[in-house]
């Protein structure tokens, strides 16, 4: 089922006494309460829901909660997301309630318990905000026709879009080791490349280095091995979403892919942000799933639900943001690379999961389905360099006058992603960053 | 470190109390010691060693080992086959001395203690073999060119083997939550195909159900993201070999495969061996790594090391066993269909493992790295019906008169593993089965 219905904790007009979250540009008004995990320095991963710029302590409030659910109280106090998640949609529902209600502006229980305070609502800039759970496996797709077409065009110039594309929502498995959360620094990494004009390839640091702009999905309950998950039913499974920046070695991709796909082009590091917000969140942006073209085959029955087609998408648009290290020196403001559109995928997280189980293949709480990038038509919906630049020949020129075809040690890249509709409170995901560190002994 | 040299616990002229490892036929003799985990119905898993057809409990035997080791021993004590794994080659190496001295036929710590035998010494025929760890990441190579030329012939009959596979041990991410140990039913998968012939894929239970005959290795100590790991010290990350069947969906893979690799031609089912035999089992039946052909490339520097040129690769043979659900009916003995050579392998684990962190990838404690299809030179060492059969064109006759291009519902594949040297005692894998189950609603 695809929830569109929204309640009293969607209500624009709802306010939190957590003053930071009144901010109009905050990204984590009460409408919204992403759940992530958190820890002080030197104390366990906690459970938390991001509020303005503080983070609330699960555990340290699942008493004044009344969940009156055994199962969930032992998740929010043992940290574990996995635990949370396997929960499944439901019981996410009533902590979203039950936190909304804490939060809101009226309500005392923790407004006016200082000492609770002081333990269970902790400034988001003096933690620790880790992966929200650990990730089983990591499936990356492909879901953006746009980009299918435009980076198909460079490896393959006379066969950009093949057959099976507006067949299968294709994918392939990401290694799910090399995932971190926003922050960490991400080292350039060596790789084997060849040059068109050589006759063997060479050992090093890699040149094409690049961003994807994702989004992705994490899997709240599972499902048995052998026991496929029907369409209908895909959300359920799913517990909220997050920005993605897969990293990529465009050189050692172009060399290494064929014929099993991508592996360590992509395998040094995945960048998420920290903050996973809910279908339940999303419910006010939902938008159509992809507008097919005439020409466009219909989906098989199994991919084919008019649900979908009514509302499969999500209303999400998604900044790319670049800082050089001398930007940052000199103090001037990172630029905006692209803006694109969740809701331009061809596939939808929906599509993805229900074909994912389609095999019987088990899914687990915890796992990450990653839309690939997230491209649109227009030239500033490009989520890549590779699409940006087309493989180098049109630079971006920075304020600095630097000039980048690919990305250069020093820079920080930046995620954004928001949901706007007039009538609402805007609600987003909180920064996904990574700065590029250069490769060792280079 | 190649390890090559053997030390007592190798000497074939010792013995083990343990009568059933004295059966020359046996997997599991003194001189071998395989880990894994185990449990009898309804208690929790518990680390264990295969000797003959028992198992030797190591929590409950840890006091006597005397390893002087904390960490060795909270790792036994917890059943958790990652934490083992985690300590690395020596601490495996001083377990290893210690249970091969307790299970020696002189010894009488265990021998004469009925009470302790009785909890610590248990028939594996009545427990149940799960797998060794939890696997975070499994990444599956194509290291056999032979395999990798028959299959590209028939993918891509212009184009056989791609211009990068003797330069780079090709791989890609396998789904690690559907890799369940031997015996699990595998049922057979549904997935979209497309006849060359037709305009459109259809939707419906794969038909042309394929096994690979595989080898696997798991990672001990892991390395940390950004860290690679050299050549020389690749198998000092490594804990021991199992047998995997990579049981792939021929007809689904054809149709997907393109351009980021097998998915869920892949991802329903694999199958692994219950026992790690070990590296230092292995030790007195190392081999050369492959031997190129004048005219194949020297690997880059980070792959190449004499090391791996004299003693890179593993003796071992494996074999495919097939039984027909009405061969097993009639009591029809099963037939071998392939017995291939793991040292046949273009690439070595050690060159697999070192190209896999050459980015910067962190491997984890339980991570399994996999060959990919052992397939040799001649026909009756291809390890899949794709290449046996020649995509159906060859096909097989069974003792029944029952014909085989590819897999049938309730075929039984049975994967064996044997390491034979003159002079030394027989070590084996223990066997890799499952049997075809029909696909849900067909």
């Amino acid at each position: 089922m695809i929830t569109t219905e929204t309640d009293a904790t969607h209500d624009p007009a709802r306010r939190s006494w957590v003053e930071s979250a009144e901010d109009p540009a905050s990204d984590f008004p009460l409408q919204n309460l992403p759940l992530g995990r958190l820890r002080r320095p030197d104390e366990a991963w906690r459970l938390g829901v991001a509020i303005g710029d503080q983070a609330l302590d699960l555990g340290a409030v699942a008493p004044l909660l009344g969940l009156a659910d055994p199962e969930l109280e032992r998740a929010l106090a043992s940290g574990d997301g996995n635990a949370l998640f396997a929960l499944g949609r439901p019981a996410l529902r009533a902590l979203r309630a039950a936190v909304s209600a804490l939060l809101e502006r009226d309500d005392a229980r923790l407004r006016d318990d200082a000492a609770l305070r002081a333990r269970a609502l902790l400034p988001q800039a003096g933690l620790e905000l880790g992966l929200p759970c650990a990730i089983g496996d990591y499936t990356d797709y492909y879901a953006s026709v746009h980009h299918a077409t435009n980076v198909g065009r460079l490896f393959r110039p006379d066969n950009p879009l093949l057959p099976n594309y507006k067949w299968i929502p294709i994918g392939y498995h990401g290694r799910a080791s090399s995932i971190v959360p926003t922050g960490t620094p991400v080292v350039r990494p060596h790789g084997q490349t060849k040059a068109d004009d050589q006759d063997a390839p060479t050992f090093g640091p890699c040149r094409l280095l690049d961003y994807e702009v994702e989004v992705g999905a994490f899997v709240g309950a599972g499902n048995a091995l052998g026991a496929p998950i029907p369409l209908a039913r895909a959300e359920d499974h799913l517990v909220g979403l997050v920005l993605v920046n897969d990293w990529s070695a465009r050189d050692v991709q172009k060399w290494e892919y064929q014929p099993l796909g991508p592996f360590l082009a992509k395998s040094f590091a995945t960048t998420i942000s920290p903050w996973v917000v809910t279908l339940d969140a999303l419910a006010p942006f939902r938008a159509p799933a992809f507008a097919r073209d005439p020409g466009d085959p219909r989906p098989l029955p199994y991919l084919d639900d008019p649900d979908d087609q009514r509302a499969g998408a999500f209303d999400v648009a998604v900044e790319c943001w670049l800082a050089s290290a001398r930007m940052r020196a000199e103090g001037v403001a990172p630029v905006r690379l692209s803006r694109g559109r969740l809701a331009d995928m061809y596939w939808s997280f929906g599509q993805m999961l229900a074909h994912h189980a389609s095999n019987g293949c088990n899914l687990r709480p915890g796992d990450l389905l990653a839309s690939g990038t997230v491209s649109g038509p227009a030239k500033e919906h490009r989520g890549c360099l590779l699409e940006l630049t087309v493989r180098g020949q049109e630079p971006i020129t920075l304020p600095t006058g630097e000039v980048r075809r690919f990305l250069q040690d020093g820079d920080e890249v930046t995620l954004r992603g928001r949901c706007e509709r007039p009538g609402l409170r805007s609600i987003g995901f909180g920064p996904c960053a990574g700065v590029v560190v250069g490769a060792p002994g280079a």
